[in-house]
């Protein structure tokens, strides 16, 4: 078994001494949600880059349960960073770029004013003494750094796990504070299930002979920095932390690390279990845990993590109200501890708010540690890069005038047509002249890399939303600044409101779609109308086709694909869809075809001549 | 919060004594797989129903880490057993037909021996002097009971979990000892994720202050039956507990219990966390279990569990082959403890050993706890229900000759076609001519209820697999005594070896399919020869509909579906299937094509007169 296995999450963390710290000293009391009252608050803090003269360059970095301000190496020679993979010179979370700010949380014992502090009114460590502190406490502390750092708005507030609490939070009592959001691998509120490992670990800690109430310092011989260090290590925080590590890693991860060599466990000393290479592992990182953690702060913030509760539907929605920034938020596959499902309730809650967002659920065989990890970095670093670039450009219309969004119409947007997209010119037309009002909001599902919506972007219109199922199409639309969520459309649209949009665009979607019923029924749900475009199966050449080769039809342009491997699976004709409308009691507004061969609108005989159809539709 | 929620798996056991225990002395010393000797070993054992004459109808039951002998409750007046859901009279496990034993394990608590039994050679507690069991030695002190109850044969042996675990032990350790096997929930290995989670456990439990290398028992004061309880509660096995039932429940079952009434914990007395309803369930179920079970038969079984492997891929081939019993295998869509794909390497396993075998991932949110709950019982306990009953026919034509199976033909088999299967006729007809040997083999993929493998048991085939997609056909085909995996053909059909197959037979399945190209790689991987049955996409009126009318084809027979709510995604004539076969290099043997409205073969110009075709084909 080799050394890597051991390197996990925020375990390449140590005891050291940060280097690079800073302090900053609260100016009065702190009132705490509890009641209270901290009569002195020292904050610890790394930063990173240069604050622009406008301050408009910021990002607060927030960490999760375990770990500190140091958030990323600040030279060569310094200890690395627990997020190193994203923060730094030219990395995604560009230092030349941006000011990127870290502090130790509240109730930490990394720094902050936490329980192995001095309470000053005995000058004995707070320990079990030191009162709960909340999300909302911890992110209060961090509000008053930043404004000491003389910054009116952050550019961005980024945090993964408990971190993406804190972002939450932000956003919702600072919503003149934060421009963009980006909550990572986080929930609302915590899974029962994750709540009951923390419970589990507490249970631990605190039936722990050594543990004394909290009061198990050795108060006499206080440490670097004034902390102060336990007189014995506890078994219990080394065993809530190995129930941590699992939580961390997805199984599939486990077993790529521990189940071919099962049984050769790493040469280690250590007083747990150690036969197997699993047992080996948790053994160094309870350990490990122990020598660099305080169990009361571990006690303290667990609690401020279970107790974070924004509630779930509408109980959400309602939290979630004062926000006024833009969304990016990123969940993982195989993260089991705070998954997809919650982060997707997040955004549900965004996006019946009718706020801008961008969501992906990126692939990832690592599970919970995937955002500290350098596997997934391409794509979800990718998009916080994008998403940072579109955010800091001064207005829209910048953003929009990007040179490599001129590509549009040269080349093929989704996989399913290629050719100039004249069908986009004509929706566009078609879109135009739907508009009830001048500002008309658009949701495009199965929108591909967002070229319909970037050109709707160009008109000026703003309140405009994509959906698809790629993972890659996210990226694309977020890199173009244009606002994306990564959904199956099989499964409907039930994260949006009825008559939430004036329109919903299925532009060449439905026929790769199995579950059409349901996919029409809530578009006209959710859109005050919906226009549908889809390539038309009774266009004359296609009919020659059947009719008299006896054979699957397959075109040049719009069909191409052989019957087996054709992205499409569902064949109907303009004909088809206007007797579907009827059966469904669907009003169709508008019908235009299109001959995408010749370039043309086709007037006569539709069903036989266009390729394409485009259908402005809606209910009753 | 009710008190329903915390009435989960095996909890509802008690300390209570046991009334119905039977007590077996195996004749001589034990021989451990450890090497060490145990010089007297007591199995306590229950039974329910009556052996016949020819005891021929013994179900054995093997119980998991926490359980005991105590399967089901033998009168209205007894406790609950912990299989009652399955074990009783007139239930699916039918003690009324059925003599079922369920002994407590080796090394368990319960009655059987184990570290709180006196050893002979001090008459003290063993405590952590008792030896290291293996599965395997439990297994050998069961078949010891076995025959000493006069049992040459087993029906069947069944367990769940660690239970499922026996079962594997007892197919390839006993071959000629078992007729049937139906491992429930469990693996031929414990994920890493799982030994992590024991490892936990374990260590929680060693670093118990009261632990005291295991000898913590009150020596001078045995309890009932002879053994002796702890001095003290073992806070660890309580945490160890604790952590065992998280693993037990799905996310969602927990979100169920607790995501609602979070905040409202169950008033108890515990000295555990218990501010929230989830805390409040685990220091319930970690103090009960310190009063009911044993910390070192906690730690001993555990280990036992741990350390059970046979392998994976190849090496699991090799440990299943000496098995010669048939198999039924269950798993819980929900479970992640003993997730489904450890159960589908073990029927992967079997299936390329050749070995018939019937397999289900039964749809569930309850977790591991399924398989002892009631709510899927109607599912897994009918499958295991027709399981039996068909193994129990003494003959394999007595099995075939149910009157029931003769409603073959007079209903629709798969949800796709109706009318009478006249295409059964023909196929039938094909793959006997097909047959190179007098005992061909045959994997039908898409098999529905079994009905065209049933007609091929008829003939007196018996090499015969179905695979289907669907929980309730595998169910049907279970009743029919057909062999039936479930799986989705758009995977492929890697669980089977090279040419394991005479004929793999695609009947009416491969319109239904996305991944095309992959399923008939993989048929012609596995069978010598394939035969494809399909709906001729080019018949003639299905022509004239899209060319004359300009409308989707539609037709009463095989296409009568909707372009909208059609199963069927794949359109394809005989022409298209013919310059298919040629683009692959695929030999087409034999070309049959039918019309189902006219019920005849179709000879001339089959592309446009026949409804079906039927082709044999193979590679090069």
């Amino acid at each position: 078994m080799t050394d890597e296995i051991f390197d996990s999450t925020d375990s390449i963390r140590s005891a050291a001494p940060l280097k690079h710290v800073q302090y900053f000293e609260l100016s009065g009391p702190l009132e705490l949600e509890c009641g209270a009252r901290l009569q002195q608050v020292r904050v610890a803090y790394e930063t990173y880059g240069r604050l622009n003269a406008q301050a408009s360059n910021a990002v607060l970095v927030c960490h999760a349960l375990s770990g500190d301000s140091h958030v990323a190496a600040h030279d060569a020679q310094d200890e690395p960073g627990w997020w190193d993979v994203l923060v730094g010179p030219g990395k995604d979370l560009d230092t030349d770029k941006y000011f990127v700010i870290c502090p130790n949380t509240l109730g930490g014992c990394r720094g902050t004013t936490g329980p192995n502090c001095a309470d000053p009114a005995t000058l004995k460590p707070y320990g079990g003494s030191f009162p709960n502190v909340s999300i909302a406490d911890i992110v209060k502390v961090q509000a008053a750094l930043v404004e000491h750092l003389g910054i009116g708005q952050l550019l961005a507030v980024i945090g993964g796990s408990m971190g993406g609490m804190q972002v939450l939070q932000w956003a919702i009592a600072y919503p003149d504070g934060v421009r963009c959001a980006i909550p990572v691998a986080t929930a609302a509120r915590l899974s029962s299930q994750a709540l009951a490992f923390d419970v589990i670990g507490r249970n631990a800690i605190l039936r722990d002979p050594h543990f004394h109430g909290g009061n198990y310092y050795d108060a006499g011989r206080p440490g670097e920095g004034g902390v102060f260090l336990p007189a014995n290590g506890l078994t219990g925080l080394a065993i809530a932390r190995m129930i941590g590590h699992i939580t961390y890693l997805s199984r599939q991860a486990m077993a790529e690390k521990f189940g071919g060599n099962r049984h050769q466990p790493r040469s280690i000393r250590s007083e747990f279990e150690k036969d197997t290479s699993v047992a080996s592992y948790l053994a160094h990182q309870g350990d490990k845990f122990i020598e660099r953690f305080d169990a009361n702060s571990y006690l303290l913030i667990s609690r401020a993590m279970d107790r974070y509760d924004l509630g779930e539907g509408q109980a959400l929605r309602q939290s979630l109200a004062p926000a006024r920034c833009r969304w990016l938020v990123a969940a993982f596959t195989s993260d089991w501890l705070f998954p997809a499902d919650q982060s997707m309730e997040i955004v549900n809650a965004l996006l019946a708010n009718g706020q801008g967002i961008s969501y992906c659920n990126v692939r990832s065989a690592c599970g919970h540690d995937a955002f500290l990890l350098p596997n997934e970095v391409a794509t979800y670093g990718g998009m916080i890069r994008g998403f940072l670039e579109q955010a800091s450009r001064a207005t829209p219309a910048q953003a929009a005038a990007e040179p490599e969004l001129d590509a549009d119409g040269r080349q093929a947007d989704t996989s399913i047509f290629h050719g100039r997209r004249i069908d986009y010119d004509l929706l566009e037309e078609v879109l135009a002249s739907q508009a009830s009002s001048s500002q008309p909001s658009v949701l495009d599902v199965g929108c591909g890399s967002g070229q319909m919506l970037l050109r709707l972007k160009r008109r000026g219109w703003r309140r405009l939303q994509g959906v698809d199922i790629h993972e890659s199409a996210v990226l694309a639309c977020v890199q173009r600044g244009v606002d994306c969520i990564q959904a199956d459309a099989n499964d409907g649209l039930s994260m949006f409101a009825d008559k939430q949009f004036d329109v919903v665009l299925l532009s060449r979607t439905l026929q790769a779609v199995y579950n059409v019923d349901r996919l029409v029924e809530d578009m006209l749900r959710v859109g005050r109308c919906g226009i549908v475009s889809f390539p038309n199966f009774a266009y004359g050449p296609l009919r020659d086709m059947l009719y008299n080769q006896g054979r699957a039809p397959e075109a040049q342009g719009l069909l191409r694909y052989k019957w087996y491997d054709s992205p499409n699976i569902r064949f109907f004709s303009i004909a088809d869809f206007q007797q579907y409308c009827q059966d469904k009691k669907l009003t169709v507004h508008r019908m235009l075809a299109l001959n995408t061969e010749t370039r043309r609108e086709v007037k006569e005989d539709p069903n036989r001549q266009a390729d394409l159809a485009i259908f402005v539709i809606s209910r009753g």
